[in-house]
């Protein structure tokens, strides 16, 4: 799965740097939930060269236009569709390829508000989310209406489950119904953990797992490294992906996605989750082609 | 694992409940939360025998004496003695076998009160469980100072997970922290789904799967069919685990506990979780030695 060749450090090396350039000359997709150092110089730059970078992230909570926000917020000015995430690519997914026939084809939403958002924006209907109904304790007559099926919405023929900093008891146990009785069961994204603050918090996938460990099923994962998110990138983008780059830090997600899309090239950034060290060890998830110390380095080499 | 031969059926057949009920004069250990059919009259034929009956319970969400109350309302009179719980079972664990020296030796507990109370039966110190400060939504500060470590407490040397009905990411993000600052990782028990109204919930299993998720580690966990539950009751009661029979409704947990316990037989009541089918198909997980339709066959064959 992984290329056997080493990865060539572009740090400090001019000649290479310029060569990585120009190879992908079309799109660079790049990820980072916490904005690389040096990201507005590297976009700058990227742009001025005449590349469109799109930034695709597994975070679900928040929609399109609230990346974009925070983005402009940084100094990256932008569009929604420079922006795409797995709350995104599941609404494609459920709207385009499921495409479930109508009664039974609503959503009971895991997670939070992003996934609405972009629910809505596909035109899908859902249930759960960030309803209120579902944020308090479990009740005798929830246990009851569950089991029974009376508290059931009928037409929900989907779990879609993501990162949801409000999951409870009462939430998993009526997602376990559902998919229980048939609804497929799809994950915006299945990163175990969530980096932030520079430690780790429970992410999408350790936040759905129960749902895993009591139906026995794996969630469709619609996030990177999913090919159904390439997929749905390459669909609204029409890229060549032999000049397309992934640029991220971790080699589970980013740098795997890269490689299994089979994309032109593949960058890790060394200032996030994954190290050298990790896509040298036997059995690596992935090897990236190139990697940087940090991604202004590509900036400086290439000015 | 399991024995080769196979089950024997006892409903109907007088004889052989004679010579089960002969064979185990000492005790027995039952299990079953949802009170099997039948219970009162067969516990009193046992009783009336001369056995010494023991309620063995993976649902640490009640205390012993909790349990003895519901027993007590069902017309089973008995004693805390005649209660051995995960709950109990984890609180002996850490304060006997684990025994960690002061300071760190304080227990983040992710569940119910049943926990708690049986902890402090044992006197040990202990944080988390259902303080009201734990129940409630993450917030930035939560963020900051678990990553940081300020908002842990130093001297929590063991995170105790089980059943906990309020279970949310603050719970979660503070046991994981924890676990990765080194606290050992022990659970009540590990059953996935917890069998209510003819149906299935979030058991403490899939309660606590995130920390696995998220730490790649298993806990060690103290309830059935964990033989450290088996060495607990052993330790208590001073039985002779020839002349002892495990009785349940679930194979993955009670029939396996009375099998890798050596106990002089496993005897599966079809009243519950599992069928004769699930110990019949290749790989089952543990095979009774007998079985009956329902708990008062025995009673009824025996008078």
């Amino acid at each position: 799965m992984a290329p056997s060749q080493a990865s060539k450090y572009l740090t400090g090396d001019g000649n290479a740097i310029g060569e990585f350039l120009d190879k992908f000359d079309v799109r660079v997709l790049w990820s980072g939930d916490h904005l690389f150092p040096g990201i507005v110089e590297t976009i700058e730059l990227l742009r001025s060269k005449g590349k469109r970078t799109v930034f695709v992230t597994n975070n679900s909570t928040k929609s399109r236009a609230e990346y974009l926000k925070k983005f402009e917020s940084k100094g990256i000015p932008g569009s929604v569709d420079d922006v795409f995430g797995s709350a995104y690519s599941a609404a494609i997914y459920i709207s385009r390829i499921l495409a479930l026939p109508a009664p039974r084809n609503k959503v009971f939403v895991l997670g939070e508000a992003g996934i609405e958002t972009e629910l809505r924006s596909e035109g899908v209907a859902f249930v759960g989310g960030t309803d209120p109904a579902f944020r308090r304790d479990i009740t005798e007559a929830d246990f009851a209406g569950l089991a029974d099926g009376s508290l059931l919405d009928p037409d929900v023929g989907v779990v879609l489950a993501g990162l949801d900093f409000h999951v409870n008891y009462l939430k998993l146990a009526t997602a376990y119904q559902y998919i229980a009785r048939g609804a497929q069961f799809l994950a915006t994204n299945t990163d175990s953990t969530l980096p932030m603050n520079h430690s780790f918090f429970p992410g999408a996938g350790s936040v759905l797992v129960p749902l895993t460990n009591m139906t026995k099923q794996q969630p469709l994962a619609l996030g990177k490294p999913s090919q159904a998110m390439m997929d749905a990138v390459e669909g609204k983008f029409h890229l060549d992906r032999a000049r397309t780059c992934m640029i991220g830090d971790r080699l589970d997600t980013d740098i795997r996605f890269g490689i299994e899309g089979k994309l032109g090239g593949t960058l890790a950034v060394l200032t996030g989750v994954s190290k050298k060290a990790d896509w040298e060890a036997d059995g690596a998830v992935a090897v990236p082609a190139y990697y940087v110390d940090k991604l202004s380095d590509l900036a400086q080499g290439g000015l």
